[in-house]
């Protein structure tokens, strides 16, 4: 047992020269470093000394393929497989069906419980010996089991008395990329578009297989690769047959492909004159196409349509509605089993109400109208991801419409991929919130996952934060949103601080006193960006087009809800919008014991007081301070934090090679540069109304608020490309 | 010893298991594999086993890091260093002034002759030890000397009676990033450019390490970060900054950093109202604007300029000419010691010379006239990066002008990232080529090193195929002619032959039974993609804009030296551009020598026929076929030699990982199916002149000459990006 220990650290050691590369960083939470621990290690070792796996289909293999990978790499040995289940066997995995008789015994309770999806972790004893078994009722549930298993290992956990029966609370788990045919990605900040069209179909890049690996192992199984602003030319064959490699590369990991559909597609590339969803040879168009996509792709996950939104073409166009729309294509789907997620985030340049209140209003009357395999596809806050939200009134509004959370992961207004913001802490701050609409605890994850109206079809969809960076998602931290959404995808009810700890333990180190203190740094980083780009419930006071850093004085844009001083409404007297029946009323569309906690400033939480209330700058804050002094406190701690967040990366130092210590690091210093810049820019901004001196605490701006104005960055990342 | 060979074994592994990922392609060829063959490892053990780096500066601290990086791979030790030169030291690697006298005097002969980037690697007994010296003038030739010694350690060459002087022939080894300001390559493949310009200058990826670790490891010392198609904004504080970052990183690896500058930029950036080169205000601006540069940058290379050439401004824009403007930014550039590099690629829509002619005319008057400091660089042929062109007229013909040879890495005209043409074959075609300008022997490496007329500045570019893909340059032998490149211009006489060998090893294997089947395929991919795209000297019959695949039918374009009909000039009498004295008279351009060969039919190698000739359908040929049967077999003979590649490929699997083989098969897929479309379409459209059926040994075409008309590649790679 010595000499093994001894070989087990010869062998392992390369592996800590290597880490020295920022290649590691493409390995994501699929690093499996060595198990230095010996008396765990020991544990393992005995635990995967004879392994059955039945690889007999596609997906069960690349659950053998993750063994083979993982497990020599955490215990530096070779694997001892055998051809059937055998007594000496120490770990079985393998289909509930295939199991032997004593051992679905021991398991069928929990098999049975569980979802298609689902599996079953199992110790059990079988004549005196011990076995782990890892089954379930369909071969995707293996490869998830599998994943947790290693996953378990991984993060350096007891397996000895294991029982784990877990399966997803929501059925379509779902990546939203915009990612757009020439390769740039609307709101990306992680290099370009990991989909190269152009050596498609016929070069299978290995990152393909990589993506697909890192979405299984956390249960994502559905990914929309195109954007939602869509080119019509996806659905040609030229780029079929590419859609229809990539779609056979991920369903071995059970992951479907999903279009998005150009409303006018039939007009720009079916030759048709019209794409008015009631007209007959649009609807028969349609049809065709599915047929055309199915015969390629038989497990094709259906269409993802933003219609009537921003310029996008819908049936409005035509003047129909949008069941009209949906319905249209769900009924071309439908033979086959496809599904429309219909995008419900619109807003109209010719409809002057609060924009927030505009897709509730256009929404609730078509509840119950939409065909089954309709979806609609709801962002998280009633405006549009911004750092801090109320839920999105339409959350629990409809009860017969099935609808999907939708959660953006890349950073459009967080500071793109240079600052590190922790997002599981804001979804799950969503997720938690509490609709009323069928009393206390009819919570948005009740919503989401179908269980507060009996909905049969789930889902929850992250707006991408992937692209072909090295490290694929810009910081190093941001894979750890990608993570999170994940397992909030499987498992609403999830918390966000025990994300972050696997998370952690999975990509640097099991050792608590890095855990501990990395952890609440995450923890906090949400609230830190909240508090220096806007605090208080002030929101969309960004920058134009790119988004990248402030510009609250904004006020010249086309449309008036395109401008921040709409959204902020700042003025001599005060500041804020006026949400409360004094103002747009969009309190209204909330259940009553919410309008009335949001319509009251004695109820309604201070991190939302300025989305509701417009508020004289005197006005008194629950700590006694101000408005303005308070506001202006506020944005100094987040730069505050920031510092906070700085110096706990330092103090982790003897935990990380060099290079990850400093990726982070030279990150951070950004994130701090542009803290500043958002406190200071806003602040003497909104002071021009105020007229009130910074209170103390307040660092003095570096700049003054021309400087601020006059910056300009013409090739700021994720912009729309200019085809669209 | 037996001991250490199993711990050797052991240790090395993991490698095994980690070479199975795509991410080994990122390692370029600075993979350092483990040394087998145990003898060799005991010979480089003994070697290495107490090592004397001088690392007093930052140039000789990265040396002292490669070594560090590469010994432990490739010995599977630690390094052990003593702090000064000691006897016992069987390594000593320290500049010439810094060695103790006896070692002086084993080395100074070699030293003397080398060059301030030269570098001595000689193995010398002192007082019955036997050591290797690595030493040098300066700290780079240190550097340089070390990349060299690890080669040779990885290629398994014999150390033991070590005998290395080698200095760069030219001066400035430069790549030439085409890389816009938004990521976007003109003509990239290879994914999007390095530059994160977002994130610069505080985040400083590791990746711009390695693109100047993998550059100085073959002697490459300059970069011109920006697209020749400039934006002026390279040039304002905001990228200055950015570019400073750079710079700052590359000194380290020897590498100046080059900006190209938009002719017009005192406008666009400087608020002037001219750019006139003989304006007072302009001419101060632009010396501000040096002044500015080098107070960031002391080490600035110069500026690299593109002027009245495809659209962009110049000097004749205000009735001036090419060198009144080169020597306006040579007078700002030259007190700090930069340079200025001026293409002359130029052609112009008011011209209806041939346009292979137009640069030669253009030029030859200002022969004498540029400042000491003002390069001009010329592409290897006078149309634009072909499969195959004769060398440019002006190599040879200006005497007093230093000539910097333009070669294209990257493969806008050879089938983008996914087809293997190894260039060096090209370039040494180029580089051989006789001018005759000063008797035979007057070869264009004569020019280029400046020893033909005695130039004192010498140069060398080339068009770069590295983008952000993880294998840098898209298909991993493309790897090949950044490496081949980089070799070529620091000794433009080196064989195609040894730098195919050299690479392989240094990438792949020292198996000779990989080498040398793998070489042959790489050596005749040049020819392969000539035969199969544009035998015979045809030339620029690429589909519009993208030059993705055949468009010999492209007839529409505004201007006529834009249309492959220009080029080409088939019709029903025959094929080819007469450039004889009956037609253009482009020969009259080069020595009489060398244009009498190109006139005669006779005497001309055939390759470059059509190039210099309009012949008739039924020319005979040498092998006595008819021209168009003879053209139709060597289309035919281009797809052969590409199913030749794939059978090379096959029959090597064995010293490959199934990723390392898989990556290569795939491309070499879509290689045959692209070589089977310019035949197909190529013949299929020449067919309508010639009226003659395909010969015996033509494969029949598989489509229509309509199907290979319709095809439309919107969103191809490497186009020019809209905001131009």
């Amino acid at each position: 047992m010595k000499f093994l220990r001894l070989l087990l650290l010869l062998i392992l050691l390369p592996y800590g020269q290597l880490k020295a590369q920022s290649l590691e960083d493409y390995k994501l939470w699929l690093d499996y470093s060595p198990v230095q621990n010996t008396d765990l290690a020991a544990d393992y070792l005995k635990i995967t000394r004879s392994i059955y796996v039945d690889d007999a289909d596609p997906i069960l293999a690349k659950a053998k393929n993750e063994l083979t990978t993982a497990l020599p790499q955490l215990l530096g040995k070779k694997l001892v497989f055998t051809n059937q289940i055998l007594p000496e066997n120490s770990l079985v995995i393998a289909l509930y069906e295939n199991l032997p008789k004593e051992l679905k015994e021991q398991t069928k309770a929990e098999i049975e419980n569980s979802t298609d999806e689902g599996f079953l972790i199992k110790s059990i004893d079988l004549k005196g010996k011990s076995k782990i078994i890892i089954s379930a009722k369909k071969e995707i549930g293996i490869l998830y089991g599998v994943f947790r298993f290693l996953h378990l290992m991984q993060s350096h956990q007891d397996l000895n008395a294991i029982s784990i029966a877990d399966s997803p609370k929501i059925d379509i788990r779902m990546l939203n990329h915009w990612d757009n045919l020439d390769r740039t990605v609307e709101r990306g900040y992680a290099g370009f578009s990991l989909w190269n069209w152009q050596k498609l179909p016929d070069y299978i890049d290995e990152r393909y297989i990589d993506y697909a690996r890192a979405n299984a192992s956390i249960g994502i199984n559905a990914t929309a690769l195109t954007n939602v602003n869509a080119n019509a030319l996806v659905l040609t064959p030229m780029y079929l047959e590419k859609v229809e490699a990539l779609a056979n590369v991920f369903r071995n990991y059970g992951i479907k492909v999903y279009l998005t559909a150009r409303f006018s597609a039939p007009i720009e590339i079916g030759n048709l004159k019209t794409a008015d969803p009631l007209d007959r040879e649009v609807r028969k168009w349609w049809k065709d196409k599915a047929k055309e996509i199915y015969a390629r792709i038989p497990d094709f996950g259906g269409f993802l349509v933003k219609a009537n939104s921003e310029g996008q073409p819908g049936p409005q166009n035509y003047g129909r509605n949008h069941v009209d729309g949906a319905n249209m294509m769900a009924e071309a789907l439908k033979p086959y089993g496809g599904n429309v997620i219909w995008r419900a985030f619109v807003y109209s340049e010719h409809d002057d109400t609060d924009r927030a209140k505009q897709a509730y209003d256009e929404f609730l009357p078509y509840d119950g109208k939409f065909m089954d395999n309709v979806l609609v596809q709801v962002k998280n806050g009633p405006i549009d991801f911004q750092p801090r939200e109320p839920f999105h009134p339409m959350f629990g509004a409809l009860e017969k419409t099935p609808l999907v959370m939708e959660f953006q992961i890349t950073q459009e207004y967080l500071g793109f991929s240079t600052h590190l913001v922790f997002l599981p802490k804001l979804f799950e701050e969503v997720l938690d919130s509490d609709t009323y609409r069928k009393g206390k605890g009819s919570t948005v994850a009740k919503v989401i996952d179908g269980s507060l109206y009996g909905n049969t079809l789930t889902g929850m969809a992250g707006v991408s934060n992937i692209g072909n960076d090295l490290n694929w998602t810009g910081h190093p931290f941001a894979q750890a949103n990608w993570y999170g959404f994940g397992r909030l995808a499987w498992d609403p009810y999830l918390s966000s601080d025990n994300i972050a700890e696997e998370w952690i333990r999975a990509t640097y180190s099991n050792d608590e006193n890095f855990i501990q203190p990395v952890k609440k740094m995450m923890l906090t980083s949400r609230e830190a960006v909240v508090n220096y780009m806007s605090p208080l419930g002030l929101h969309h006071i960004f920058d134009t087009g790119h988004h990248y850093g402030p510009g609250p004085w904004v006020d010249n844009l086309g449309r008036p809800d395109w401008n921040p001083v709409y959204y902020h409404k700042a003025d001599s007297l005060g500041i804020g919008f006026d949400r409360t029946p004094t103002g747009s009323n969009a309190t209204e569309q909330y259940a009553d014991e919410v309008a009335k906690m949001f319509n009251d400033t004695d109820k309604i939480p201070e991190r939302d007081l300025l989305w509701f209330h417009h508020l004289p700058w005197d006005y008194t804050l629950n700590n006694g301070e101000t408005l303005w002094n308070g506001m202006a406190l506020q944005y100094q701690e987040g730069v505050d934090q920031v510092e906070e967040m700085i110096r706990t990366w330092d103090s982790m130092k003897s935990f990380l090679t060099e290079s990850q210590y400093n990726e982070v690091a030279m990150l951070l210093k950004i994130q701090l540069k542009e803290a500043k810049w958002w406190r200071d820019a806003c602040l003497l901004y909104f002071q021009k109304f105020s007229d009130r001196p910074l209170p103390a605490g307040v660092e003095k701006p570096t700049q003054t608020l021309e400087h601020f104005k006059s910056l300009k960055f013409p090739f700021a990342p994720g912009i729309r490309p200019s085809w669209d």
